[in-house]
């Protein structure tokens, strides 16, 4: 059994995302002492990635050398928006079929123990808050830039979810009222702007219109496989035409970021997400000199604009802090 | 001496703006039981203007036939930064020489009662929260449409400021990267879209690119003296142009909205300041319907969306309720 770890005193955290579920075990001092991955394959329909999620965390119990009966309760956190009291994901966007799924209740029947189920950025902020600044400041805004973009509220030290727990919705802020249409069918959302989708199909145009880069030397042309990584490298070989869109995208993330600033003060913005883990050298410094030049004169004063060190943990992390707080 | 008021039982309220003042006396019911009104002249300079506060409070308490050793305190909402805990105001950009001013200190001396200093928007939404919504939601959002455009957020049932005091700055939240330059520098805000001072200069515009309008009968061509009542007027006399200006501001008003809502899903979104008294007939319904359009599908479930009745008083009424807060 893992250090630390008494009966029923270890907690699982959960991420679930569109494309994979990733799952830790966490002992009473929050360290990570197990963790499993599954593709999520929402093809298959609701009920079978419920039993997915339910084997993820199974799987990571046994990589702990534990016990269901040695866990005290499941966080999740769920790409969507959450009716949290009840535990429903009332939708979830880029998961087929996802439209009032009653996971709570479905998963402490498969495994027997609490479920709680919240929005995984709203989640994801609560883990680096937690986990990551150590300062615990009174406020912070989480931003997590990947496929979407979605973001998560500290308010007074604690998550903040809002009146139907669906706050930190950043990812459609509008930005530019006549801008690219949404995946929400609005225009100019933040999301359609700056997100890993709209980064790619920037690429993609841009390719098609005629523009030189060496991602299709590394990839082919049709850019099959394409990921953020790749653009980081396409950079540091020189690429203009990756730079520049990269560019951009930080210039609007730097954009959402003062925005934020300006309604909500936080003393701590941190930027998270799979986008910024791959590229937080090529980004961060665009990021800030931005906001810098769009947030009021003294909302800025003694804010930080941090990348998190989290990366893909953030989510289990944040998920297993409210499944701890809640079993309380 | 007005009923239910005892000695040192009183609160003042301050509403500074940058043409003119106002000061409420409240007893301890909160109902105001004197008032009075001076014009700032800040062009006079800041000592000037401290003074001209101080004779404002001392006419309210007057009116209400009470004297300064029957009050226990003073709060005041200035349209600027404020740092609340040495009562600066930090910057106040639409009064002249405003920065770095010691107003809590200098009326303090002036007056030798204690006096406490917020932002003004913030202040506004305190007192529609306190004196107006009766059903206290837990989170509600004031949007301020006046001169400029400003809001205030109360969260978890508290005026929420942030780490600077500098919350709520949501007139400098950009809708349109491209869109008209704002006082501020920067391009696009939502206060250079949709604030008197925009639409106004819409107007201006429209009547200079040949565009007829009921506005030039009624106060000739240069449009001296033009108020958001005369917009009113003209609406409702068929004026299309002006109409349609009126619609479009509505919208940004709308989407500004949406994204509040995204952002901090509050349980209440209140439309206040002299745009949306004069003009909410003609306003609101849009406002409304933009903003569901915008807002992401479940973030608008039980969210109202409503205008403020407080109309002026709502300053003086949230400075009376933070001096009495402070005070106690």
């Amino acid at each position: 059994m893992a250090e630390g770890s008494a009966k029923s005193d270890c907690i699982v955290g959960v991420d679930l995302g569109g494309t994979k579920i990733l799952s830790g075990v966490f002992n009473h001092s929050l360290e990570c002492v197990g963790t499993a991955k599954l593709s999520t394959k929402s093809q298959r329909g609701v009920d079978k990635v419920v039993e997915r999620i339910g084997r993820c965390v199974q799987d990571a119990i046994d990589e702990a050398d534990l016990t269901i009966k040695q866990i005290a309760g499941v966080g999740i956190g769920a790409p969507g928006a959450v009716d949290f009291s009840s535990g429903t994901v009332i939708f979830a966007p880029n998961m087929e079929g996802w439209k009032e799924v009653p996971l709570k209740k479905e998963l402490e029947k498969f495994l027997g123990v609490p479920v709680f189920v919240e929005n995984d950025c709203n989640i994801s902020s609560l883990g680096v808050y937690v986990a990551e600044l150590k300062s615990k400041p009174r406020s912070m805004v989480g931003i997590f830039v990947g496929t979407g973009i979605g973001g998560g509220l500290i308010i007074n030290g604690d998550l903040y979810s809002g009146a139907n727990h669906t706050a930190g919705e950043i990812g459609h802020m509008v930005l530019e009222v006549s801008g690219p249409k949404c995946g929400c069918g609005n225009k100019g959302c933040f999301e359609a702007l700056a997100s890993r989708t709209a980064i790619f199909q920037q690429i993609k145009a841009g390719i098609k219109d005629g523009q030189k880069t060496i991602l299709t030397e590394m990839l082919g042309n049709d850019l099959e496989d394409l990921r953020s990584g790749d653009l980081r490298k396409a950079i540091r070989r020189g690429d203009k035409f990756v730079d520049r869109i990269i560019e951009s995208a930080s210039e609007y993330i730097g954009i959402a970021t003062a925005n934020l600033i300006n309604i909500l003060n936080p003393e701590v913005v941190v930027l998270g997400g799979g986008v910024i883990e791959a590229l937080a050298d090529e980004m961060m410094s665009v990021i800030t000199e931005t906001a810098k030049d769009y947030a009021m004169p003294g909302t800025m004063k003694g804010v930080e604009i941090i990348p998190s060190k989290l990366g893909d943990n953030a989510g289990i992390t944040g998920a297993a802090v409210l499944a701890r707080k809640e079993t309380k």
